[in-house]
This record gives C-alpha cells, sequence and structure tokens, in this order.
C-alpha cells in the first residue's frame, strides 16, 4: 500500500484525529455540583468582574483556534471549508503532540474577507490565540492584519510567517557552515506570494545585505507595472538598486536562493553562477531544484521541504512552540521581534559540534524544540510589553 | 470549606475543563506524513468530492458546539461571553463523561441576533451538531429558528428543549405511578418564558386533556393584551376554554403543577385545591414549593431541580444522549418526534419495579441512560427520514 492509500485508510479507522475530553472527574453528585451546577457559578462571577480571570479559570490559557476558509489548502487549492477539515485537524493534532498546545479546528463558510474577519473576531474570546491556516492570497493578508486589530490575543498565518520562521533559522545556520555574515550577503526570495513575501519580511528583520523578490515577471523593483499591492509595498524595502530582469539573471552572483514557487525552476547551471550556494529549495512535493542537482552546481547548502532528504524546511519546528510561548504569557499579538527570537531558538538547538551542511536544522520529531521555542518567545513577549503577564504560567 | 469556594479552588486547578487530544499517534516521521502532509491530501480529495464523507474522515461524526452568547447564563443573567465559559467547559465535559460526545465551548462576543446568527452558521460545517446554551429570551427563540433553517445539522437550544423532555419523562412515569390517563388530565405551566414555552409545546404532544400556561399576569387566553408575540402563539393552542385569572384560581382542580418561575409562589392550600397533586417545581436553587409543604398540601408527587430531594429534574438525563442518538445517524434536525422519543426513553430507563412516586426518573449518573435516550432518538430520526444513514454508524 502506498502512503496515499495508507494515510486514506487510516483517516477511515481514526474516524477524526481529534477529540474533546474532561480534565474534571464527573463520576459523583459532588463532582457534578463542582464543575457545573450549582459550583460553577464562583468561576462565573470571578471573570464577570476581572476578564483577565478567563486565562486561570478557563482553557483559554492553552487553547488556540486553527482556521481555514478552505481556499488555498497545500497544493490542492480551494477545495472548500468541509474539505480542509483533516489539514485543520491534523494540524491540531500536531500542537497537541509537540508543545501540548491545545488547539481546535474550525472551518469558515465564506470567501468575503469582511465576513471571515467578523465571524473570527465574534469568537474569538474563547481562545487564547488563532492560527490562520491554507487561506489565499491577497485575501489572507487582510484577514489577518484586520484581525490583528480587532482581536486582543495573537493572531498568526501560519502559512506566511511559520514558513518564514523556519527559513530564517535556517538561513542563520547555513551562515554559521559557510563563515558568511549576513550584513555581506545577497538573497534571492522566488515566488512573490503569501509566503515568499511574508520570508522576504522576516529575513530583512536579520540585517541582510540586500533581497531582491522575483515573481514569473522577474526581480521586483519599485514601478514595475505589473505589482499587485502587497509586492509593490515589498518594492519599497527590498531590490535598492532596482535591479530588472529573470531568476536566472539576478542569482548571478547572490549567496543565498530561497524558493517558494515551482518544480524545476532552478537549473544547476544557475547555482553554478551563484556565489556562496545556500539552496531553499521549498516548492513542494518537487523542489525548484533536487538537492544531488544543486551540489552538481556547487551548492554549499541544501533544504527543501521534503523529509527524505537533509534539512527539511518544516513549519512543525515552529507553530507549536510559538504558541506556547505566546500563550504561557497571554501575549496580546505575536511581533516581528518574537518571530525573530524564535527563528534564533530554532537554529540555537542544532548543537554547534552537529552542525554541518547536512544539518542546519533540529530534528522536527525533537520535543526540545517547541520548549526552547516557547522560552525565547515568552522572553521577548515580556521585553516587548505585550505579555499580560511576566513570568510563564503554571499548567502549560 | 462550603461548596462554592470548593468550585472555585477546583476551577483554578483544573486550568480549564476541557482539552483537545489527538487520536492519531505522532511520533515517527511516518506517522507525521500519513496524519499530515503529504497523506492527508488524501482524504481532503475524497471530501471535495462527496461533503458527507466528512462524517467519516473528520470529527463531524461525534462533534457538537457548545454555543452562548453570555446573556442568561444560569440565574445569573447577562455577565457576558467570557463569563459564561465556565458553564460551557462544564457543559462540554458533561457531554463526554456521559455519552462520549465530543463538544467544544464557544462563546460569541455580540448581542444581535443577526450577527450571532451569521457568526454561528458560518461556522456550522466543522460541526455534527450545535447545542445553544443560556441564550436570553426572547432572541434564542429566533436565534434557533433562523439556524435551523440555515444548517443542515440538529440545532437545540438545551435551555429550552433539554428541560422540556426532561419534564415530559417525569410526567409520564408520574402517570404510571397515579394511575390517570394523559387524555383526562389538567396541566398548569407557571413560567411563560424559553423555558416554559418549550415544556408546553412539548407536553401538547403527549395528548394531554387541557393545558394553562401561566405567567406573571395570570393565565395565558387568546386575546390577551399583555402578551409577547411568543405568548400570543401559545395562546393558540393552549387553554381552549379561554379561563382568566391567577395561578391560584387556574390550579384549582388542575392534576399538574409545572414550574419554572420563581421560589414560593406554590402553597400548600394551592396544592391541596388540586385534583392529583404532581407538582415540578423548578425554580432554582429555591423551588416553587419545598417538598415537605408540598406534600402537606396532598401532592401525589413532587419533583424539583435539585439533587437533594427525589426526582431531580436535571437536564443531563436529557442532552447527552440526544445528540449522541443523532450524531449516530447524521441527522439533519432534531424534531419534535425525536424529543418526544427522549423522554419516553428516560421514563422507561426506570424499571416498573422500581417505579414509585419517589423515584420517576432514573438517577442522573446511570451510563446507560444516554444510550438508552441515544437508540431511541436515533431510530425515530431515521423513521422521520432526516437522518443520512440508516443505521448508527461505527466509532460513536
Amino acid at each position: 500500500m502506498d502512503i496515499k492509500e495508507k494515510a486514506l485508510k487510516k483517516h477511515y479507522d481514526w474516524n477524526g484525529k481529534i477529540e474533546v475530553i474532561s480534565r474534571a472527574p464527573l463520576r459523583t453528585r459532588e463532582d457534578l455540583s463542582l464543575a457545573y451546577t450549582p459550583g460553577v457559578a464562583e468561576p462565573c462571577l470571578v471573570i464577570a468582574q476581572d476578564e483577565n480571570k478567563a486565562y486561570e479559570l478557563t482553557r483559554k490559557n492553552n487553547l488556540v483556534a486553527v482556521i481555514t476558509d478552505g481556499t488555498a489548502v497545500l497544493g490542492l487549492g480551494d477545495i472548500g471549508p468541509s474539505a480542509a477539515m483533516p489539514v485543520m485537524e491534523g494540524k491540531c493534532a500536531l500542537f497537541k503532540a509537540f508543545a501540548d498546545v491545545d488547539a481546535f479546528p474550525i472551518c469558515v463558510d465564506s470567501k468575503d474577507t469582511d465576513t471571515i474577519v467578523e465571524t473570527i473576531a465574534n469568537i474569538s474570546k474563547s481562545f487564547g490565540g488563532i492560527n490562520l491556516e491554507d487561506i489565499a492570497a491577497p485575501r489572507c493578508f487582510e484577514i489577518e492584519a484586520k484581525l490583528k486589530q480587532r482581536c486582543d490575543i495573537p493572531v498568526f498565518h501560519d502559512d506566511q510567517h511559520g514558513t518564514a520562521i523556519v527559513v530564517a533559522a535556517a538561513l542563520i545556520n547555513a551562515l554559521k557552515v559557510t563563515g558568511k555574515k549576513a550584513s555581506e550577503i545577497k538573497v534571492v526570495v522566488n515566488g512573490a506570494g503569501a509566503a515568499g513575501i511574508a520570508i522576504s519580511k522576516l529575513l530583512l528583520q536579520l540585517q541582510l545585505g540586500e533581497l531582491i523578490l522575483c515573481d514569473k515577471e522577474g526581480a521586483i523593483y519599485e514601478g514595475a507595472p505589473w505589482l499587485n499591492p502587497a509586492q509593490a509595498e515589498m518594492a519599497l524595502v527590498t531590490n535598492p538598486e532596482r535591479r530588472q530582469g529573470a531568476l536566472q539573471e539576478v542569482i548571478r552572483g547572490a549567496d543565498v536562493f530561497v524558493g517558494v514557487s515551482r518544480p524545476g525552476l532552478l537549473t544547476a547551471e544557475m547555482v553554478a553562477s551563484m556565489n556562496c550556494g545556500i539552496v531553499f529549495a521549498m516548492a513542494n512535493p518537487t523542489p525548484e531544484i533536487m538537492p544531488d542537482e544543486a551540489k552538481r552546481g556547487g551548492a554549499a547548502v541544501v533544504g527543501t521541504g521534503r523529509s527524505d532528504f537533509p534539512n527539511q524546511i518544516n513549519n512543525v519546528l515552529a507553530f507549536p512552540g510559538i504558541f506556547k510561548g505566546a500563550l504561557q504569557v497571554r501575549a496580546r499579538d505575536i511581533t516581528e521581534g518574537m518571530k525573530v527570537a524564535a527563528a534564533y531558538a530554532i537554529a540555537a538547538m542544532v548543537p554547534s559540534e552537529q552542525l554541518n551542511a547536512e544539518m542546519i536544522l533540529p530534528n522536527p520529531l525533537d520535543p526540545k524544540v517547541a520548549q526552547g521555542v516557547a522560552e525565547a518567545v515568552a522572553q521577548q513577549a515580556v521585553r516587548e510589553g505585550i505579555a499580560r503577564v511576566s513570568q510563564p504560567q503554571k499548567g502549560l
């Protein structure tokens, strides 16, 4: 049985991948009178007096909503809200397995930006954080931005920021391996959709020498007539020399290639034209260039999105720990600073004696990663003054 | 420590009463590739082809949303969405403990009927059923009615219908104990809010001799100038002789008193004026009449909402089994017929040899009750043609 058949069979066996259990015993009459009526009136009254007590008296302290509209599910596109649910449930299962964060999957049955924002904002008090997932661009930018304004809990579109954080972590360690300084390097990010733009924004926080964002039409530069609004905004902060031309031209002399585009776009010849060949080829399931081909072109470090090659750039390294850290200090937001802190924490999880070109990222299955990320994120949230408490809280 | 202090302390200890766990193992790389990418694409594609497959491939088959707007929480009134969450979590814990149904608590941060309806409808595809809770009247009627039209899954306002079902069950057995026939009896329901109206509607399904609904102004009759729209509707199907007057007048000669009103409204003298004294006094925490006082007036059977007296009329006898039954056959709705079937099933859970005036209802802690109710509800759903499958499904 191949992986597809086996996965389908398992899904029929599981009958759903999440389950909601009780943390309170409910065997005796007294149990009922404590967890439910009449005793339950007491915590209600305490929260009615001080809404922050919801973090202590309900599961808000450890609870994330994983929400989609089903418009950009994996590589399958707009398959609708119900069909997106296996992915959302899987994500929730990962949250629990890797960070002991309770996550609950919700699909919103609308494609209207304002309706989606309104719906999510209306239910947001039930949660300590909101993880947006598989929402198509450019709608995903507006939804996230509006929700960040409306809600006083973290809102995080993982397809954008989770990927960006792991790419940043990979780059931090790739620079160590190659002996390069961030301020000296030139990075080309190929694919100017939601992920590419988020990656570029976060990499800019690392004080790089230069970053050029490319799309199908070539390098994005200020004034290019074919830019969408999100790309036009990026043109203001990238490509200061306003270089034009196709990928094969701008990649020449670059140190880093980051691909979130399509299979086969990068050739061994293009890698050979680079200065320092750090290649992160994340098109799924087939990368922009296969690792052996990249190495034939002289690549120094190669990462992909796949688990069957070294250096898998896998979001699971980021999102469980990020939300855990944010929840532990009851953060109001997940900021750029917290994302950068997460990237450095992920990079630091590879011990320096093990760090090499084939191992720039920790094992996604290592449970210590989420803990390390959580600590860094929680500390940064406190430092930036967006945490409701100054120490990680008990029971989490 | 009294129950209030103890309940509050327990809530701080629990740190939330629900938790979301994974039903899929996530220890190895293969586990991840089956439960998440790339394997998870397969169940997504199957559901994209046939939305009904969501009942087999996601947790929709066993998942209920417990939703409130926080406007009528217990006897505390409008304490807001966050403060209502301990009750919602408690309800979810009861669903799991008594029927192995997964239930998830959500508060909607709005008091606008259409906004609440829109919000719930937009997220309804994530669930197999919706349990509305602690929403103030008259808003609760409109919200439930509109959601029933919008959603193709059961929508059930437990404060109305759960109570009604258990009262109906209690009445079915009280008639057995007193040797009365339903068609011969006269029932007075005191309190014409959401619960009183729902109880009256369901009792009418039992083919009673006569039913009069009373409110503060007295008996509700067709044409009374002080009726609200919901009461005016009830006036058309109750009190055929258009009797007028206060409770103490219409109770005279009645067989059954059902109180969802206020403490102390029923006196021993009023009970003495009844024909057959079946008294269900459910005002909380102090009943319309205390059981010993009712017996002094000659009551034949007395039930209250309290666990420290015999015959506790407790919703937990109904809602877990009702939703379990509806979910097992993937019902599109919970109908009046299913509610009546649930009432008869609850009544039948008291073995005839144990049935007496002090035991007209099963023990709320008996786990067999939900199973019995579920079977009856599932069968009725199939009979009425609103089930998506003709047999209860596996894994539930």
